[in-house]
């Protein structure tokens, strides 16, 4: 870090373009809109260092900061009520967010809306050198439906967002596996969609024949109930009810899929891949492709009855806890299992880490 | 007004339920949590008289106000730092809305998120005797895909909804008519699915037997890039180059639609139906019904060469211009139109009365 400060200074010092904090850092003056931001918004904006600066008028407010990382940022007010402020460097890719003005926590209304957090709020979309996997590009693009699915079990409709990939309407006859993926605790369907990219991502893969074409099922995973800290007494039984006595029964009715489990994979994030573990190992008969990113692992034994199981896919951050990943990866290697690790460089619990772990995965499906 | 009142004071006197703000109008306590929450969230909350009361923590504010339909309203902060107030009546129906703090214009965090007023922001729905029109009910439900379809003319990859009815994937040998419905100034393609329900409008008449199935295409009409005020000028050549040489074309190779002017609809609300207006009397040759939701009215010289021609439908609000619109539409009918009014009883330019709008003109389509 301090390499890389003293390199920076040597680079800027004589052009001009830093400023000094409070705390004496140097914040490199290169600050581009988001491209999380609302429509034709200029704030929020970020650096090259990963910095997010904002502003927004409040001529009688007391204080106003950033909330983002775990801190708050203070705000600096200018003579017309228009208050300033950047935080320290974020990690490459998306962080959820909020803005807090004289106490009161609210989204930025310069930055689009994501749910999580249990909320709709502010995300920002820091840049990364990968971020081209999920750039809108000028190749043939598949089609995210919003459904709405009986759901008998909880007496209500059910929404979930199924991705098409290019090519499916006009293939009339052609069938197509699935992959059932799953959001993390307080995300709901929306997650891997929106923040996700889960599309651009499958549509960019597809384009480069990276990936074979495969539908992508995402449902609430009903997470949001759950008291923070209960998820020991976590009772997998309803989710699991809706996703394969309700969910797989009408994708198989409605879309044109590989209804069998050689051509049905699920994996989840975070919750989801807790979701992920419990659903695969109570129902050996369903998947065949297990993926966990930044979810937990499998042991070799809890596994040994598969018999139908191709692959194993484990992940997670290198911020996070990728010894344990690697080591459980190695288990089961050594137990003859087809198992992948995957250690997301310089990420730590987040979607960056979820949507690199999705780009790895999905390569592999159906193979 | 009066009347009601004093019917209402004979009726809660007793009972309590009542209280006198500040310039001593009843305020029935009757609130209860708005549909057009956050999921979980007790406040925003609507009373029986279309009140909104808010509530948020902001302990070090100088003053809250909630900014709805063109005024603005005082909270009150109680010892804990808890902001809360209400609102005077609003229209049935939905309305945009912000949070006020300290001079800071936010959205609400205990609302979901519509995209209107150039913005996404906060929104209320405020309870209506009709508003079963778009519940979800326990009926067959439509599909609402999202889509990226290329665009020559503009460079880009452009996103659109279309909303396929029940039946769609299963009836693989059937073909649709399509309706093509535009959003209106500073909203954008996400409006008509979200705060219009036109999905659900469209599962719930098609339930009971009141609209014929067929799909609906909504896309971006382009209009946030108008400066306001300057419709004078507006040029309708950049989007209909997208609408009619671009999207119809994608629509029509990659669903099982009736590609031609008899078994296609155009329509839009305020700006969209400037638009439409604009589109149709350019391209006679493409669609045989017309609609103007709040937008405008056809004069019978203008369209008296579309012989294929099947209907024109034009509303608003009562609280808008009534008397335009049924005045319009007499001539149309002297002039030997198939013309049909529809006036929204107690709303004005808002997402209501183009629900209603919606509504009324599905059942007349493609008959």
């Amino acid at each position: 870090m301090n390499h890389k400060i003293n390199w920076l200074l040597a680079t800027f010092l004589m052009t001009g373009i830093y400023c000094l904090s409070q705390s004496d850092e140097i914040i490199i003056k290169d600050f581009e809109p988001a491209s999380s931001n609302q429509p034709g918004r200029e704030y929020p904006m970020v650096n090259s260092q990963g910095r997010v600066r904002t502003q927004i008028f409040a001529p009688d407010a007391n204080y106003v900061q950033i909330d983002i990382g775990g801190e708050k940022y203070d705000l600096v007010k200018d003579e017309e009520g228009m208050w300033t402020g950047e935080s320290a460097p974020q990690d490459v890719g998306f962080h959820y967010y909020q803005l807090n003005i004289d106490g009161a926590s609210v989204p930025d209304p310069g930055s689009l809306l994501f749910f999580g957090a249990c909320r709709w709020g502010s995300g920002i979309e820091i840049p990364s050198n990968d971020q081209d996997m999920f750039a809108v590009k000028d190749v043939p693009h598949g089609h995210v439906h919003e459904i709405l699915f009986p759901s008998e079990s909880t007496r209500t409709s059910r929404r979930a967002f199924v991705y098409t990939p290019p090519g499916y309407e006009k293939a009339t006859s052609k069938r197509y596996p699935v992959l059932y993926l799953q959001h993390g605790y307080c995300e709901n369907e929306t997650s891997w969609p929106n923040q996700g990219h889960a599309n651009l991502i499958m549509d960019n893969l597809i384009a480069e024949g990276k990936a074979k074409p495969f539908l992508i099922v995402m449902t609430y995973g009903m997470t949001n109930e759950i008291e923070y800290g209960g998820l020991r007494d976590f009772d997998i039984k309803p989710f699991q009810t809706v996703l394969v006595d309700e969910l797989i029964p009408y994708i198989d009715t409605h879309y044109r899929t590989l209804a069998n489990q050689e051509n049905r994979a699920m994996a989840g994030l975070s919750m989801g891949g807790f979701e992920t573990r419990l659903i695969t190992l109570n129902r050996p008969d369903l998947f065949s492709y297990y993926g966990l990113f930044s979810g937990g692992i499998y042991q070799p034994e809890e596994i040994k009855e598969h018999e139908q199981l191709k692959l194993v896919f484990i992940s997670c951050g290198s911020k996070e806890r990728p010894e344990g990943v690697k080591y459980a990866v190695s288990e089961l290697k050594n137990a003859g299992y087809n198992a992948v690790s995957y250690i997301s460089e310089g990420t730590a619990h987040e979607f960056h880490t979820w949507r690199r772990s999705l780009y790895q995965f999905a390569r592999l499906l159906f193979k």
